[in-house]
């Protein structure tokens, strides 16, 4: 992922030039501003820019004059009861606003989540760049046979090999053909929002996303989770990172309540109490359904 | 865009099952019920179901009891005085849902539109089928020269051929590729998730798409304008023959105000105003930009 | 709650007259259809319409071409894994809308739900009834010591009178001086949009209200809870009912994994496994902060 | 609306406190920041935070890297074409984030604004001030014969003076037993959230709100409008204000394309195109209901 020069240039100065504001600062978003985060072969995420901090948050469940309280401790409190209750409105007076470049399939997955401002890359407009993503041979994995929507085992040697090669030549010829369609030296020239058409879905775009911190979240706790698939959860890992920077009280409540917690169903309630009280329930005797089951002794042995 | 029997036999036992309800009926969607409006070469728009008629916004605007003004004619007044007005909530008070068959590439400027709700054929769950969109001769433009992100005259037939060409080789080998890639005799298959990263963007997907008639109507205003691109305008101008039927009233005053009619700018007016008053306005008096004065000599002469 | 004699008639007019549709039907929601549910001592809620049942569902999660699938116990098993799976978007599909008469306090609680259409009764153009909220004395309330906004133990019976006088004499004379600021005989009358700032909080209004069965299964989430005040949880609980008999299926899988689940934190899983394995835990010893303790301890034991 | 001492006290705290940022400032906020700008007799407007300036639009529009273009000139070009396009993305991309102190009745038409962050005081679990709206005379005016939703002249002194003598009255009397009710000296004190209910819809209410450029215009294009009653667009044009003093550029269009500039139907348009022919075209020969003819006439002439 290595940016074009200028790009680099526009950031450096872009860095280079704090100026002074009376708004809430969080340290841990500064460090972040306008760096790339490599994600994939190709992909990146940027912080542009951010509102708020643990804080804001707190200070706007009080509905206070004052910015969060004076003791950190207290506002970390408050934030951990607010989590805990699914109190969701405080969180959602943090915003945050991210330059992605990502494969149009990834994109795809992304764009399911209504609540956030987009603006993309528009390829009627512009020329889309050379640069497709093309898996690692440790992430070519097989139909998972559990899983209708999932991978297994990774690829043998040989297959993942055989893979690639259609994905690289599929792609690279898509590419040439779709620059010959534009070309205008000698021909018309195909119109862009027609000769994009025949590239793949592995091919990169970008887009400036943001979105609330609840949302965020939200988001978060789908694409970060080991059922999305392995190339959307790295970029939520990517911003996981950066939101335990920016709001490291919020991160550390929703690790707890949301990432590391569970959701029981009435009858997994009822199976719970029934062994705390020294019963042995088999699936039989559960009342679970056989899928439930086993997702319930894979978690609770 | 032949349907498969099963579905073709589903549509003929949907439609011949008529139930009694208490609900409002439109007899113009009834007709339009189940059945595939075909779009492109194999797309379709399908009406799925609906709620609501022109009486409901009325019945909505008023908060009453009861369903509508008894005369048609005092509805479709204030049908009227309320799309004069922008009073755009009675008409959020009906619904319409849809099966839509569409190209990858529509379907991603499609999504744009957030305040509708989407269910999407899942090709990490399930195969694509061999079909991709191909342009008609008559459609294969040149970029526009004056409009960026647009089309510009019909490319000569040597070249259309050629780009046809490319377009159907590159989808046919993409998909013998996929194909290729999920076949599990004597391999062990790439995930579905993966493999169908090799396919181009005109390749067909489908989904059920929920919509209230206030948005539906800003899809159609931004979809079935010239500026669009063709490809999505065609599905934009099918859905609204649709609406055009189920709630005739709101489609006349929505064709006065907002398809027939003109947004003037200040400066816009001001010309106008001084026209009618008897002077000769040109650009450099005007007070308009250079492509604003483009654009208003185009409409108003 | 009796409703005026021309509602009555409009709404036997209304349930008079089957029509035929070839729509999805849900046969629980036409024997609900336009009458009124009693709720608290003037409100009501109303079915004016809806779209799609449970096989509705399931259709748009397959993005089948049929109407669910033909046995309806499969139905069921595909809703319990979408709502067991957090897959929110096939109970969009459905929607339903109501008319629905409440005090205005109660109505400021409820738009806070911002997914959902609204035409409320306007006091600008219209003038309010005189009808306001009068708590039964057994619903007179103290202030409760446990829970900063909740109630406690009822009021004795000569406090109960005393708030009871004061809120019926209060209203009824922010009454009269609405009417007599509105009326313009020996004077020029009050804008109405001025004289309705006079009335208290618990004067009832109207609204239309629509919304996606998603957005609806939260709101019943949130505001049929213990923790909601008494005065929304009653019209959740009406609405319940009504959900109930709509989508049977739907509303059996929520109620086990959602109404009758339970949420546990990370720490809250390692508290059981600890106790699981024969441990005991204490407050001290369990990680958990005091009023997490408390929580954990009254569901668990 | 002198704020309490401690109130001023943290607001002089936070703007003596200037910080560094890397993220694009707006000196025309940094000097709104925390300030409580007076609306009505004892309501305000503070700005507490923003996102972005004229620049982020720009460089959302390119998804580019840097940060807007060097020349504010090509910048403000290009804010003016995305306005006259109806462009709405790019504006999203500004956030604004305000401390509202405001009457419950102008609370209740705000929240309509649907695609807002809003958190408000709880009246369940604090006691509100004793504080409310009552109109200056000159804003005391009669029902407006002509405009169903409006008001007309101002009330003549003598029934201002009782009008305005009720609302003081019968809100003190209100406010009065509200404490009574609530005070645990010698009864119980019923529950906050039941003893607001006899508090009348002029009381203050405060809260934060939260929302992105685009939808800030919009509810600026409608609450500023003199459509708007007079208690909401007081507070819409004290933002107005902010909106200027924080994106110039952006501004400066909405006030051409939106505020200043007019929508024609295609009714309109023919009239006008008649009247620029030389035509002389009367209410009859118009095509125009009497409704959109007197409008028409009253804008044109």
């Amino acid at each position: 992922m290595p940016l074009p020069p200028e790009a680099l240039a526009e950031i450096a100065r872009l860095r280079a030039t704090p100026r002074p504001t009376l708004r809430a600062v969080a340290e841990g978003m500064e460090a972040h501003l306008y760096r790339p985060i490599p994600v994939l072969d190709h992909g990146f995420v940027r912080v542009i820019d951010y509102m708020g901090d643990d804080g804001a948050i707190v200070q706007a469940a009080r509905v206070s004059y004052g910015a969060g309280t004076r003791a950190a401790r207290d506002d970390a409190g408050l934030v951990r009861y607010l989590m805990r209750h699914a109190h969701s409105t405080p969180f959602e007076m943090c915003e945050v606003k991210l330059h992605v470049k990502l494969p149009v399939f990834v994109a795809r997955q992304w764009i399911r989540h209504r609540t956030a401002n987009v603006n993309e890359y528009s390829a009627r407009y512009s020329v889309l760049d050379r640069e497709f993503y093309l898996p690692a041979p440790e992430h070519l994995a097989a139909q998972s046979a559990a899983n209708a929507q999932g991978r297994g085992e990774t690829l043998a040697p040989e297959e993942a090999a055989r893979v690639l090669g259609w994905l690289k030549e599929d792609a690279a010829r898509a590419y040439d053909h779709y620059q010959a369609m534009l070309a205008n030296d000698g021909q018309q020239g195909l119109a862009r929002e027609l000769a994009r058409i025949n590239l793949p879905m592995n091919v990169y775009t970008q887009w400036y996303w943001k979105t609330d911190l609840h949302n965020l979240l939200h988001f978060l706790r789908l694409r970060a989770d080991a059922h999305a698939q392995y190339e959307i959860r790295v970029y939520a890992e990517a911003i996981a990172g950066v939101v335990r920077d920016w709001v490291p009280a919020t991160w550390a409540a929703f690790a707890d309540y949301r990432l590391g917690g569970v959701t029981l169903s009435a009858q997994g309630v009822e199976v719970l109490r029934r062994r705390l009280a020294g019963e042995t329930v088999t699936e039989e005797t559960s009342g679970l359904s056989r899928g439930e089951w086993r997702e319930f002794v894979a978690f609770w042995g």
